[in-house]
This record gives structure tokens, sequence and C-alpha cells, in this order.
């Protein structure tokens, strides 16, 4: 009575991580793997790491070949979600890795992909106050983009306890498989080894929007952001550094209390202890996010650092750990606790 | 009744990868943890990745400590085996990841270690021929070196066919935690990152005896082995390049087909499709190795290729992959069939 | 009639990057090299990349050995320069690569490195205000940290403009080698590649004071400093993002002009045309620092970011560069204005 | 009366690399910039760490554009060079850093590259013996390939003094650079930190026939070369792992002297002393060659390894020394002697 599982966008670096999870998910047998221009090859070719899938060969991405599973993880460009899940109806459980779903307000959607807001759908990030409420039992799922994951994580407690001015500044570090695997220039192994790089700064990133709109609902009032993405010569991971002035009366005691109540029942969000900072190293291939927060009492910020695998946690394993909740599955299957490291 | 399982050594990359590993083993339960210099510390503080066990407190190496276990996993510096194995006592599964026991003949122990020899244990590389049946039931393994795990799995198939001549020259790369975590100034992050460089040039590592008495045992004649280490700038994996000349009436077809043959039924050794290199890369954090073979008929010489991780195929995989067999279990229990990649 | 040089600490990462500057350097002859516990040892054994001074042997660092040179190099552990420096006179220029002369207020000195404050010598970043005339004819050079010269270097003209709120908030990512070539775990290559994490936060690293110190000078006012320092997968580089409240009526435009004004005359500072971003790999191994500028509307933030080498502009080409002011001679002589890439 | 260079191909590796010690080059001129796809583009916009030439606009690579120079270097993809150079007539000294005239049989080109050959032009290697005669005043140069530039480096000396038999094995590992600036989906970062993969394997790598013609007419007798190319996570460098059979007789006393004699007078070539090994990190950015030899008495082999830039003393560096001795320049001029390390 297993899970039948399609991944669409099987052989880019969202959907391979997507079918790693699943292949040790106990409850998930992995159904038809389809892909654009790869189809037709054998995922061995463009995924030499998953091993028993190797002969695999990927089908066009057509709702005939995704039809009949009862999940399809969509690992598609921004734009093509939509389309799919009318086509595939109700009954089955469409967990959206992509951007289409994710923002509430279709006009910052508009404004910042130029294209029609497709809707919004249950949001995969179950570590929200009600997060887990609005999954369970849903057929759909608009799976957190990476870097809102890491930056949400790390200040919406700040947020949600009123420790917190309205005014965001995030600066966060991610490994090169958060650009993709189409081929561009500026993401050749030459160029991003030995090199950090910022990219989107003054506001434009995509994520942006998704960012405002989690702290600002967690602070029950408009949260600014100034964010700043950078490229850092890794395959893996995000860092996200993230500062807020302190309200009034804020103490390091005090942070630390409502950062240990928010995390002390999560099985993947860690606080860790005084004087240990996340290093993304530590979380690659695991769905953990290691947080740490300081109290600045010269610049009267509080700044919160948070570590995760843009893949795992920041994608496929949120992904995962949201299906299992809408499944009513244990929330941990499936999932790795633990990092490859070093 | 679950086996219960020491590890001695457990704060550095060996023991760290056991670790790793036994987590996600349905048969074992993980007991006491021991190292030198870091008893007393909690494992989170020197294994951040390794979250499930972050407040486990390390203990001393002791016998007193170690006792009580179903199987004791050793990952010490070489030399200190023996005493552990002796105070344990034979009821005792002992997994020692050191050099200790792999080798048989004394003098060449003597010669390159410069320390009295301690013994020969059944030798923890499955895929051997007789490699199963001299590990099950034992109750003592020693677990192969790294790079003669790879070119072993590399090589040993044309010598066992009598494909190739007995003088093997192999160079290999291995990633940075190959040489473990104790810190010396030409392992800095910023020595390595940028560079690779050679060391033990001349057959002067001490795997070269190893692959001598495996690769001599494959062929059935004395093999000599001209072996190139060199360190690459990743934290894992090992990509053997191996060739010898190749025996007169040797076709590129029968040499795919002795590896076939060689493989075809191996959980974890993969001949990779014709056209298709092992990238280590594809391996990290996995037990699969990959290989690929070529006949140069310009040169007159068989290349064999092989992928593994250093740090699992190459040590902690190999250990439990042994551990299954010798207590009965299943022999993929607990071991990554697919790496983590990107 | 060559200018004399003498570096002391020659066998760490800033008196090799001395060494390699001065070794193109046209009026300069490289005297004695002075080490610690490396001292007997042929340069070429610690610093094989420096070939052309392979065979020199690293002596004791005494006075006698750095005395008769026109100028000394100190590259040393905080609190050992003062000493070298009154055994030395007046007579020698004498340029401090290390921290004990940076600071103007005892107290920030006595509070963030605990012993007694040297005293304050003239400040090596000719780009500030009046800096080429601090440094013209002095006999000593306090060379600033490599994350302040980053961190300088990008606000200051905003706050020089009054353009920005007294209120900075900096991540900055920095290469390896700004933590030096001691031995230590967590800077192991295994542990550093594939991995980000901070260190120092909350206002606690030693480079905060030092830019309060030029930020509050270039504003007219005190400036506070939120700094959250990053450690990279990469030898070298500092990318630091800099940002603060843009005062009101400040335009994209008019920020532009300001930095245009500030850097339009500058030999090694350079604001990148719009639409193009700061690469640290860009200037490996160069004088050269790489700003950028953008105003976010909707956070109302400027953010200034900037790449450096922190071991060139950021140690020892901002040494020589102010050595060179010193000395009267040409301002860009023996320094790189190309980066080695990719 | 400086040499005025033009550069064709200025936005990819090679010709950036020729730019970068041209722009330190007393005695050069830099003229036209030309490209294919990027013409019309600032320099800046592809090869920002060419600070000093940013504004500079390409142009489209036509013999108009690159008349009127002294020198004309050429970093184009194979099968352009004699056009252009024809066009450019025989007054002009070319450079030619492809492939295009390197082999002078006209067969072996055809085989490996599958059109007609071009012809043979002086090869730009001035350390074989005759090297250097070959090359004053010529009009004409082909620049080595990288691999073969070290091999040949490494195991020439060894040939030309009989030691060794004809048999070479060689393993060499390059810097991703070293596969050029075309965005391929294997060159991406995410696929190539972390990872080492061979290409070409069995002999088939282009560079193979140039390797089999240098080390025979070292050897003055036919030598079969295995040449398997490893790519490695590193921008720049190659490590080439070289070996043969010794003849008997060979001391490791009589192979060190042999290459200190290959080498005492070479301004570029170093044997290092014993008990030191290559790293490429020591030759990043530098035109130095680094050498070490090792007798295996039990395997009966001569081991050379050698670290080269790959773009720079196995392309550019080449090119530019090269260059220097057809126009009757000190042999030295413009080529850096350290590497930027760490």
């Amino acid at each position: 009575m297993a899970v039948r599982a399609a991944v669409a966008g099987a052989s880019g670096y969202a959907g391979g991580e997507v079918l790693r999870l699943l292949l040790t998910h106990p409850e998930v047998r992995i159904g038809a793997l389809t892909a654009n221009s790869n189809a037709g090859q054998r995922l061995g070719a463009v995924q030499p790491h998953l091993v028993p899938l190797a002969d695999r060969v990927l089908q066009e991405t057509t709702p005939e070949v995704l039809a009949g599973h009862d999940v399809v993880f969509l690992a598609l460009p921004h734009g093509q979600s939509a389309a799919v899940a009318e086509a595939l109806g109700d009954g089955v459980l469409i967990v959206d890795c992509g951007a289409d779903f994710r923002l509430s307000d279709a006009g910052e959607w508009e404004r910042f992909y130029g294209s029609p807001h497709a809707g919004t759908w249950p949001y995969g990030l179950p570590e929200l106050p009600g997060g887990r409420e609005a999954l369970r039992g849903s057929r759909r799922i608009a799976v957190p983009g990476c870097f809102p994951t890491a930056v949400t994580l790390a200040l919406a407690p700040a947020y949600a306890a009123g420790l917190a001015e309205p005014e965001a500044v995030i600066v966060a570090a991610s490994g090169t498989s958060g650009a993709g695997k189409a081929p561009k220039p500026h993401l050749l192994g030459s160029e991003v080894m030995g090199s950090m790089t910022p990219y989107g700064v003054g506001g434009v990133h995509r994520h942006t929007p998704e960012m405002i709109q989690n702290l600002s609902a967690a602070a029950g009032e408009p949260v600014t952001v100034s964010f700043t993405p950078t490229l850092a010569p890794m395959p893996r991971g995000i860092l996200a550094t993230c500062s807020a002035k302190a309200r009034p009366g804020v103490t390091a005691q005090g942070l630390r209390e409502v950062y240990g109540k928010a995390f002390g029942d999560e099985p993947f969000v860690h606080l860790l202890p005084e004087g240990q900072w996340p290093a993304t190293g530590a979380v690659t291939g695991s769905n953990a996010a290691l947080v740490q927060v300081a109290l600045d009492p010269a610049a009267g910020r509080i700044v919160v650092v948070a570590a995760i695998d843009n893949l795992t946690k920041g994608t496929a394993g949120g992904a995962v750990q949201s299906m299992n909740i809408a499944l009513g599955l244990p929330e941990e299957l499936g999932l790795p606790a633990t990092g490859v490291a070093p």
C-alpha cells in the first residue's frame, strides 16, 4: 500500500534531490520520472549519484505520464505548474518545488515574475505557527524557496515574540546548486571556485516578497526586508545572517529563551548551544536547520544565523516533510537527520 | 534484540562516519562513544553533523567503557588495536578501521610501520573471491585501507582473469579527509584549496604493501605496484587510475565482459556504461564504487578507473558492510546506495 | 640606491604576501627574513610559491637581524610590534601589518585585546580623506585590518556625504587565509571546503572598533556597526556587504555620483558599471577593490558591496601602497592592478 | 619602440591570461582585442580581473582588425589559425595558443582532429634541446598544449639521458580552466566542486600524440604513452604524475643528477629539494614549473611529478616566453616567477 510518486523535472538539482530522498522513504515507491530536454536519456547519464535508478529512462513531462500516481513532485521552471495541476485533478497530491503558488499577493507576484499570478497553495513550512494544520490532508503544497526557508526559520520567532523592529537586514550565502543546472558562464566551476559574489542586490531578488510575506505574518505588521544573496564556492548550503534592531527591554537571555521554546519540539530545527555557530557543512544532505542567536548590545541588534542545505531542507526535504504531513505519515520519514561531513 | 555497538575514536573522521551510518542502521543501537584528547566533550562540539547524537558525551577509550557491546568499531591510530581487542575478548565482534591487522606479511608490516606485527584478521573486502566466506561469523575484521579498496576493486578482476601483466601503475587522488583530522599546516584549507600535490611518491606509502598483497592474491603471482597518492582539493573521495600492460589477445570486448561478470551481482560495485566515467562526486556519502575500464591499443595497456568515497566504501561503509556479513545480517543494511550530489 | 626591506614573520600568510609583492617592486631589495618557530628553515620549505627566495634561510626575529634596513615590515602576532619598533629607532620606516597601532582609543583596544594599548600610528588607508597626507614622510604605518579596509572603502563615501544613518549593518565573507597559518581543526581543508560558517557574531570581532573608528570619522558622528564575519570556502578574498538606512532625499543617481566622485581618481578602487557585481575572484592577488552600490527603495537602505583580496589590498598590498607614499615613491609601484582569474 | 600586440580570442581563458601577462610586460603595448560571440562587449564585462583594460571594447576577429601589430596572439578554436595567419602575412609574429600547428605528423593530426593538417610551426617549449634556437627570429610559434608542457618537462630529461624504457604512463590532473569557458553542464561549479573525474581515458585525448612526439624526440626512439587526464576541483593547475620503467643501472642519485643538470640553468623549471613535492597551488599565476623525481626500486620505475599552471606556463606564459625569444627580448620579461599562494 505504498505511496506512488512521480517526479517532473527529474534531471535537475531539485528533482534529483527529491529522488535521493524518496529512494530511502519506506512508504514511497518511485513511479514516472520526466524531463524536458533530457527526455529519452537514462537517469544514470544525468544523475549518476542515483545509482539504484540509473537504468530508468526519463519520459516527457505530460499529464498522461504523470497520471496515476498518488503524489506528483513538480520541479519545473516557474509558470508551468498550474497547467500540470489542473490536468492531474484534485485527487492527486501535488507538491510544487517551484515558485508559482508561494505568494498570496498577486501584485507582488506579477511585479517580480512579470506574468499572471497562478494562485496560492498551502505553504510547506511546517515550523510556522499553524504550519502543520495547513498541510494536513491538503492535496496541494507550495514548497518554500530556499532562502525564505532559512530566513523565516531564523527571524520568525523573534518577530512572533515581538522582540524585533520590523526592518530586517539579511545577507545570505548560497551554494551554486541554488542557481540550477542550466549551464551559464558565471556558474562554471572556473568562475565560482575561489570567488564570492553578490547577485540581485537592492531588493530585486524574487525571494524577497516571500520573506516579507512570512516575516510580516509572524510580526503581525508589515516588515521590510533588505536582502542580499551571495554566491559561495560550494555546491550546497545556505548561510543566512539575519538581523533587526532589538525592541527595548530585549535581553540575551530572553532572546535565547524565545528561540529555545520555538524550536524545542521541532524535529529538524536546532538551536545550537551558546558559543557554537552553524556551519552549512554540518547539514549537507540533511533536513536539519542549525540556528544560533546573539544580541549585539553596542549595535542594538538581534543577530540570527541559520544554516540549511538549500536542496534538502531548502527544497526537497521540505517538500517530503510536507508530503508526510499531508498524507498523515510520520513527519520525519525518509528524511536524513545527519549531514554528510566533512 | 538490536546489535549494540561502541565506537572508539568517535571524534575523528572515520569514527564519525561509522556513527553517521550506524544512526540509520535498523539493527544497531549506538552505545559508548570514546575519544582521546576530546574525551569529556559533547559529540556535537566535534561532530556537529551528527545531530541526533549531539548531546552524547565522549568517554575515555578504555576496555571498561568498551565492554558490554556486541560490536566495537576501532578508529584508532595504528598500534593500539591489539591491546583493546585482547582486553575485550573473543565474544565481541571487533571491526578495526585501522591498519594493524590488514597485512599477512609481518616483514612488510615492520618495514612500513616500524613496529611489531600484531597479526592478521579476516579482511573486510567482501567483493574479493572468498571475501564473504572469510567474514561470515568472524569476530574480528580488518577493514581495508581506502586506497587499497579502490585499487583492488579496480584491478583484481583483470588479474584474476589473467588479462594483465603483473606490474601495476596506480595514481590515485584522495580527498583531504583521508589525511585525518589532526591539524597540520599542509592540510589547512588555505593550502589545499586550489592545489593538487602528491605525497609518498616512489612506493613509500603505507598502503602499497596492502595493494601488492591483494593484487598478487588475485593474480596468483607476485604483482609489483607503482603507487602515487595525490591530495585533491575536496573533502572526500578517491579517484584511482590504475593500469597494467594487457596480456596478448586481450580485447576491449573481453575486458568489458570480465568486469561485467565480476561486478554483475555486487550490490555496491558498478561497471558504468561505455562512455561514462566515474566521478567521486557521484559517490559522496555512498557505499558505492563506480568503475570504468578501457583498453588503450596504442599503449597496450588496460586502464581501470574507480571512484569511491574514502570515508564510506573506503572505511566506514566497508566496515559496516563487513559487520553485516559477520553478523548474518543483510549485507546492504544501513548503507547508502546513493551519493549526495551535486 | 634601492630601498632595503626586512620582513619579520616571513613564514606566515601576511609576510609571504609582502614578499610576493616586494619581489616585483622595482625600488626594493629584500633583506632579512625572520620567523619564530620556523627560524632556521629554508623559505622554500614554508613558502614554496616564492621561488626566487627559496634558498633564503629564515632567521630569528631579533632587533639585530632587523637592523640596517630602510623598511621593516612586521607581520607578527599582536602585542609584539612596540618592542621591535623601539629597538629599531626612529630612522627606519616600520610598517606594521598587525593590529597594535590601529586604534586611537586605548579603552577600545584594551576591551578587545585585553592588554595595554601600545599607541596609534599613521593609518595606512590612503583612500581616506587626508589619508595620503598622514602617510607622507612618516616613519611608522599601521596597516588596516582586512575587514576594515573593505568596509571603510564601501561605506566611508556614503557617510562622508551624509547619505546614510549612523547605524551600519555589515556581513562579510572572508577566505581562510584571513584566519592565519597556525593549524587549527576548524581551519582544516576537510572542514572548510563546502561549508560557510560565521564567527565572532554579535559585535565581538576585534575588527569592529576599527570599523567604528573609521566610519565615525567619515560621518563626523558616532556610527554603530553590526558586524558579522563569515568564513568562506576559498583561500583568499573578502566580500563585504554593507548597508545603512538612507537619509531622506537620497536617490540612486545621487548615491552613484557620490561614489563615482569618491573613487574617480583612485588608482586601486573601482566603482563597477551598473549591473555588474564585485567578485572576489576578480581581485585575487591584486591590490584592486571593486565596489558596487544600490539603493533599495522598499527597504530604504543603501547597500554597498566591496570585494578585495584580504592578503593584498587587505594587508600586504595596502602595506606596500602606504610604504610607497611614505617614501615618496609612485603609489602604484610593485602593486598588481589585475587579479589572477579564473 | 614598444612591441604592439593584438589578442584574438580575448574573452576566453587563454586570451585573458595572455592579456594579464602582457599588461605587466615592459616592452609590449596592447592593441586590438577581438572575440567572436562577445564582440561588442566591454572587456570588463567578461574579464573583470583585467581592470586596466575594463573599458576596452572587444572587436570582431578579422584580418583588418588584427593587421598593423607586431605580434598577434591567437587563442581561437582549432582550425581557424591558418586562415588568419595567411591573411596577416609573414611580417608579423603569430603566436598560436591553439593546436593547429603543434604536430609534425599530418596523419596523427587528422586522426585526432578529423580535419586537414594545417602545417607545423616552431614549437614554443624553449626548455627542449634546441628549443630556443628554433624560436629565435621566428615569425610563427605553436604554443604547446598544457598537458604536453607538463609531461615533456617531466620526462624528456629521463628519455634524453637514456634512463627510461620507451613506455610512459601518465596520469595528470587539470584545473577546470583547461576545459575552457564555454558553459557545459559537466563544468558547472556544482558538478566539479568536491569531485574528481577522468576524461578521455584510453589514449584518446588530443594531447596524446603531442606527448608522443616530444618524448620520442627526446628518446631518439618511439615512445608509447598511456595518458589519463582527470578534472580536479580547482580553477587552475596541472599536476602530472609520470612514470616509466627504469633502465638497468639507474640509481636514485644518477636520476637526480640528470634532472639537476637538465634544469640547472632554466629560469622557470625547478627541481625541488629531496623530500619536497610539487603543489599546483605554489605556481598559480606563475610561469614556473616545479618538478620532483623518485626511483621506486620495488616497482623498478622512475616517477616524475611536475606542477604547472595550465594557463600560465601551460599556455599564455609559454607563449610570452617564446615571444620574448623570437623577438630577441630577455626571456623572463613580463613573466611572474612567483605563484599567488595560498
